[in-house]
């Protein structure tokens, strides 16, 4: 869906991926409630979101957190025009994600193998096997119901194990990604170790060897307080979708004051004062973060723009 | 001095300001004194850090905070190469400056005039009268204690009191600095209100004005978390001096969590991690939070890069 939106899209319209119902419940151990999942998504869509990851296709053990993630999807798939995202971590997930109607499918691929290993168990060959059986049933899906299948080089800045990821390791992957079957390829900060003369390179070096228009998306991390940096970075090489979570919700583990994903208020406030379209109403979003604070009381909720408020005068573009 | 540092600067150098002892002292109530502020000056020159904004002569019933800024002043110049920067709101805060032997001189002019007139009680015509007052002192120093002279305008990309400051009347403050016989123009983000782009186009509009050589420096706060982002807009648009302030001391009275100035170590972490070369040592910057723990006990210190540490294999530029 990412890749037909941003096909068709004015230039100056920038899709943000809201990812706090996935990466952002994954990282606390508190279980939200389905009907607050739902309140969730339902106002993040009335603000004018467009696309959220609703959940994660994981075995229930793994994540009690997403243990619900099939109804999620049901709920979510209610509103028309939304695209209804799901990270799956391999060829078991994306049939139970295909099954419950999502209409995108992440499959992450560490460039670190070592931490591919320790998080999914598997070698990098092991994570494309899954993706070419990924992109296998993908192809078998009706027409009107095919979902669109990205993967997401994750620790493709740098790991928290083996330190520096050298660029040609993450090159390599996107273009094994997409021999695989992948429709896209995005380029995931998960341990905040990205900085914006990083981001220019690394994308433009995918770019060279995938197309530019196979990797439109950047999921990035605040740990260091660098995101919107790296978002400024990233929009300038062409990048036109973002992944945030609301009120960076789950923090980040490394750093006690931090989100840990970008905070979509922030993220949201940035593009629209610089005269970028996110079709989302800021007023309207703060607003949603009174759900998290209901739904999980006393869970630290992030986000600069909601303490500061809007400046005086400030108005949207759209 | 900033001017001179900036022509004879290779290409990939970055002036980082250290404003802390200005700008976050001046912003809480506690005193910090004279061996503390000393010992953090000491510090920060020993990590690497070639200009420090000591202190303010104003009115020590104003800001009792930086009353002994002569003193400060006094001690700095013992650190052969650290340019002994302070602001002065007048033409006699000027002179004390002068007579101390501060070696630059920064003037602020709010672009907004109600803040002008709430802030030093003198309107856009009065504060340039000092200006020209100010140069005349300059002038008359003999060349080789002269001062460098440069007027801030302040509230430049927007006002709590007025919101919206027009481009057009920056620029035409920018160029009235110039004409009262300032060295240099800076930009100040006094209300956290700037975003990239505006970053961007207002730098360019003063350029075309005044000359690029005559606006180098940028002084930004975080606010709403855009404090990186536009420094990254910033640097591509020729900028090569940033003020920022130790663990964002002082906070931001509008946004509870938020540092008020950008935190040098952030910045220092984003630019050598970027390949730039600020000549600071981050790891002994670090080291010189630990002074302001123990002078200001409970006070908060901010900053994501101290929290979550440096990235595994990470190396600095230098």
């Amino acid at each position: 869906m990412a890749a037909q939106l941003s096909a068709s899209r004015p230039e100056n319209r920038i899709l943000i991926s809201e990812v706090g119902p996935r990466d952002g419940l994954q990282s606390i151990d508190r279980i939200m409630p389905l009907a607050a999942k739902c309140a969730w998504i339902d106002a993040e869509v009335a603000a004018g979101v467009t696309e959220v990851e609703v959940g994660s296709f994981v075995p229930a053990k793994l994540l009690p957190q997403l243990a619900d993630t099939a109804e999620v999807v049901a709920h979510a798939r209610t509103h028309p025009g939304l695209t209804v995202a799901v990270l799956v971590p391999n060829a078991k997930g994306a049939a139970a994600a295909i099954a419950a109607g999502a209409h995108k499918l992440t499959l992450p691929l560490s460039a670190s193998e070592t931490h591919s290993l320790k998080n999914l168990r598997r070698t990098h060959a092991q994570v494309l096997e899954e993706a070419a059986a990924i992109a296998a049933m993908v192809r078998d899906c009706p027409a009107g119901s095919r979902p669109h299948f990205e993967g997401s080089v994750s620790t493709a800045f740098g790991c928290t194990l083996e330190g520096i990821v050298p660029q040609a390791k993450v090159v390599e992957l996107a273009e094994a990604l997409m021999a695989a079957g992948c429709d896209e390829v995005g380029l995931s900060d998960t341990t905040g170790y990205a900085n914006p003369a990083q981001v220019q390179a690394l994308v433009r070096a995918v770019h060279a060897a995938i197309g530019t228009d196979k990797l439109t998306g950047l999921h990035l991390h605040n740990t260091r307080g660098l995101g919107l940096a790296n978002v400024i970075a990233g929009l300038e090489v062409g990048i036109t979708t973002f992944d945030a979570s609301l009120a960076g919700l789950g923090g980040c583990p490394f750093a006690p004051g931090a989100s840990g994903n970008i905070v979509t208020e922030d993220l949201v406030f940035m593009l629209e004062a610089m005269g970028l379209d996110t079709g989302i109403d800021i007023a309207a979003l703060l607003k949603v973060r009174d759900i998290l604070a209901a739904a999980l009381p006393g869970e630290p909720l992030y986000g600069f723009t909601p303490d500061a408020g809007l400046p005086l005068g400030f108005r949207q573009a759209a």
